[in-house]
């Protein structure tokens, strides 16, 4: 069922010698399948072929594009349970957490075709014609978003599903009538030839053009960065380190023609507790913070990296109540050795810095399980060492005491740009939250509210995005029906006769949907 | 009342010895006023006030941030006859143009003030909680629209009004809630002083706080491509040639945080005129075009540079108006003697090639008075001569005459990205319409149908921008109330209770806006 090779289109290639394998993130053990690294050759042809598929796909209707979007979940569902084995020998990632995560994917899926099925997301702006105006006449002005062009994807390791092959980006620019060149992650290329193939099995269901997807394998940078630079690529989506995600904005930037690539990077999501919270909820507080630290084995983008208190004596009940929640807390088996090696070096680097330990697992005997750690520090000293605002990609999370809320403001506002800020508040705590939230609102994409920053809704309203270098882009959202946007341009329409608009502009209004006419958002036709 | 400084927020600044001075537009003598060029510290003052100016000014009602814009308008009609006759003076521009273009700007900020009283603007997006959804509750997820962060404005050579001072960069960012620090254009900084000083006004009776507005003067690159590189500059609008805006995209790639720069830059804007539409109208068609080529002087950014037409008969005939409605017309002044040096060179250029003359107008005695030329040539030629495709700034327009509508669009595809293309066609060209059309806005920004491509609406639907090299970002317009898009990003915030929500979000809708909740547009409070 896998045969190392990259998918171009609708067929099989593996022009290179090249190879590269996989491993069994459990026992570290190398997987049989060789997988043929892209050439520049095929990663050419890929992108060649999108770009003609471009010119087809472009003009398809939003029910037609809606039924390949549905058919690639029902495709992934065809898979079975041979898809969740083959990600748990890759991932190490447990059963349960991945069919949730599968089924987030086929949901996010139905959720965009269904925002093609309805039709009001091309966000259609019309000025009417005013023939009679002086001293010049209005022209007929009409406004829709149409796609880019061909989108390079890049899969991100911790969501071998949900942010890969068909994940969001995936998704999003399919949506927007996009074709997709997909770079597949090297720790995972089984699951994403298994997930290429359900695509290719729905493009041809459903009349798709050749091309409308290909998926190129590689464990070199040359694949990626040769995507991101070739001038009929359009857009760029990613997910990933600080390090990858600048070196792909650089490979753009070196373009003749600027591209937007949207590059996920890194975010330590502070979570501040106000003191009558602490007080009232210690707790509660408490084991949902560890979970939040600890789900995924910390390897989510939105894992809460610090929380931010002001010391009182509520302070030690709620360190105490952390202590309980992570000895009945074990470590876990993180996504790949890269990631185990980074995770201990980041956590041995803290070691090294002058943080106080509040609680750590017990050292694991496995190979490539994670030892949980939760360390303390001072607000002064968190202030001095601008290397503990950095991500330490795992079940890392520093708890910051500070002197006052005061000091909770003056942390926030030297930390840099983020995914999300969470609030935990009682009553007694709201004269503080206005100027939390207007803090928030700067610092991040996301404010939450007596909850944790893990889990992220996939709706119209979310966004997950924020400044840098939380994202290279903070006008955008990768998560969300809104995440099409990324993907597409505005065009106007002056005075074009009816017959020669598409549907979503003509005067009657055919496809019933939302327009925003002379200033009213109406589904009305046009007189 | 022309003081020749930097204006730093409320204060008049000139700490520099080393100054610059501009010229008439029509004799080329020295004005009398020296220009202090901005220094670096003068630059960084400007941007710390910005910075904080933000702090408040992004927290405004939209009533209160359009009362500030109106008030803009009213202080720029105060400067009544002096204000044109600067203009005429620094521009050579004639009086008509310039108080019509007066009123695009008062009518471009009244719009903007408009679109922020009714508040809709902002996109809110909201889905409501759903605390009985299984398997796991929906949060409540509300998502608006914020402002970036100060701004870096320049100013356009060609309007000295409309994409200067007050113009729409500006008129947008202060709309989004961003701070502007303005630099003037060196060709007219008188004016860019006059209008300052209104808007400082401006600023002043509306309670806008210091720094909300600065404006930078000088003749050197250093200032602009500091201001663009200064960390606290979130954003920057640029309307001009490639080379400036290239260097100013290459300042901004080279930050370490990236930041959106949107220059507008150079484009030809193709006019293709069908078979059918050629032999109806070709003395109307004629006419038009020629208005549309020397309007101005040939310097807006919607200038025809090609018009393509297939090869008959009839193309003689057509030649034949073009001609005698160019003899109708003579040499303008341009707007300085640098761009009239470089118009001379391009046309020199075009002479040197193999291009020949349908008509030139005759060589003007005076000083910087272009004199107007249309070329002709065939499309096998052009497709040779990529040299030609590119744009000179001025009165001078390529007929092609290609060999078939087919050539047209070998054309067209040929072209890099443009801010139009315009069509004419009449019944018996329908056929071609639809593939011209989907070419059209692979191409363009707009399509314009039987008129010409100068002339931009200030209204809801226009789209002034386009694929590179039209534009650096073709996601945006820079004409338009959608350009306020450029400035701002989106935040969402998760289950904030009511009463820490911006009005736009709260359950009553207490500002009665347009939101999009759950799925549909409504004005309806939430239960």
């Amino acid at each position: 069922m896998i045969t190392g090779k990259n998918i171009i289109g609708s067929r099989k290639s593996g022009k290179s010698n090249q190879t590269f394998s996989s491993v069994n993130a459990v026992s570290s053990e190398t997987l049989e399948t060789n997988y043929s690294i892209a050439t520049d050759e095929e990663i050419d042809e890929a992108i060649e072929l999108a770009h003609t598929a471009f010119n087809l796909y472009r003009n398809f209707s939003g029910y037609h594009k809606a039924a390949f979007l549905d058919r690639i979940a029902v495709e992934i569902e065809a898979l079975g349970e041979s898809l969740i084995q083959q990600i748990m020998i890759e991932t190490a990632l447990p059963e349960a957490r991945l069919t949730g995560e599968r089924a987030r994917t086929t949901g996010q899926l139905k959720l965009f075709a269904s925002l093609l099925r309805e039709g009001s997301w091309k966000a259609v702006r019309i000025d009417t014609a005013m023939p009679n105006r002086e001293p010049l006449p209005r022209a007929s002005l009409r406004q829709l978003q149409i796609p880019l062009g061909p989108v390079a994807v890049f899969a991100a390791s911790n969501f071998p599903l949900a942010f890969s092959v068909a994940g969001g980006d995936t998704a999003s620019a399919l949506a927007a009538g996009c074709p997709v060149v997909f770079k597949a992650h090297s720790s995972h290329p089984g699951v994403s030839e298994m997930v290429a193939g359900a695509i290719i099995k729905a493009a041809s269901a459903t009349g798709m053009p050749d091309g409308i997807f290909s998926l190129l394998q590689g464990n070199e940078h040359r694949v990626g960065q040769n995507l991101v630079a070739h001038p009929k690529i359009k857009a760029g989506g990613f997910t990933g380190s600080f390090h990858g995600g600048m070196a792909l904005l650089k490979t753009a930037q070196n373009r003749v023609e600027p591209i937007p690539v949207y590059t996920e990077m890194s975010s330590i999501n502070p979570v501040v507790v106000l003191p009558e919270a602490l007080r009232i909820n210690p707790k509660e507080i408490a084991e949902g913070y560890v979970s939040s630290v600890l789900l995924g084995v910390g390897q989510f983008c939105t894992n809460p990296g610090i929380l931010l208190t002001s010391e009182s004596p509520d302070t030690e009940i709620f360190l105490q109540h952390v202590k309980e929640a992570m000895a009945k807390q074990s470590g876990g088996n993180m996504l790949s050795q890269h990631i185990y090696s980074s995770y201990k070096n980041g956590v041995q680097k803290l070691k090294n810095s002058s943080l106080s330990i509040v609680h750590e697992g017990s050292s694991p005997t496995q190979e490539n399980v994670a030892a949980p750690v939760i360390w303390e520090c001072s607000g002064a000293d968190f202030l001095n060492q601008p290397g503990w605002q950095e991500e330490v990609f795992g079940p890392s999370s520093i708890i910051v005491k500070t002197s006052s809320v005061e000091e909770i403001y003056t942390i926030l506002q030297s930390l840099q740009g983020q995914l999300t800020l969470t609030i935990h508040a009682e009553e007694k705590d709201h004269e503080q939250v206005n100027q939390l939230i207007t803090i928030g609102t700067k610092l991040a994409g996301r404010v939450v509210w007596n909850a944790f920053p893990t889990g992220v809704e996939v709706s119209h309203a979310m966004v997950h995005g924020g400044p840098f270098p939380a994202t290279s882009d903070s006008r955008s959202t990768s998560v969300g029906t809104a995440a099409i946007f990324r993907f597409t341009r505005p065009v106007c329409y002056q005075n074009i006769p009816d017959a020669f608009l598409p549907e979503e502009l003509q005067n009657d209004n055919p496809l019933t949907i939302w327009r925003w006419v002379d200033g009213d958002w109406t589904k009305n036709l046009i007189n």
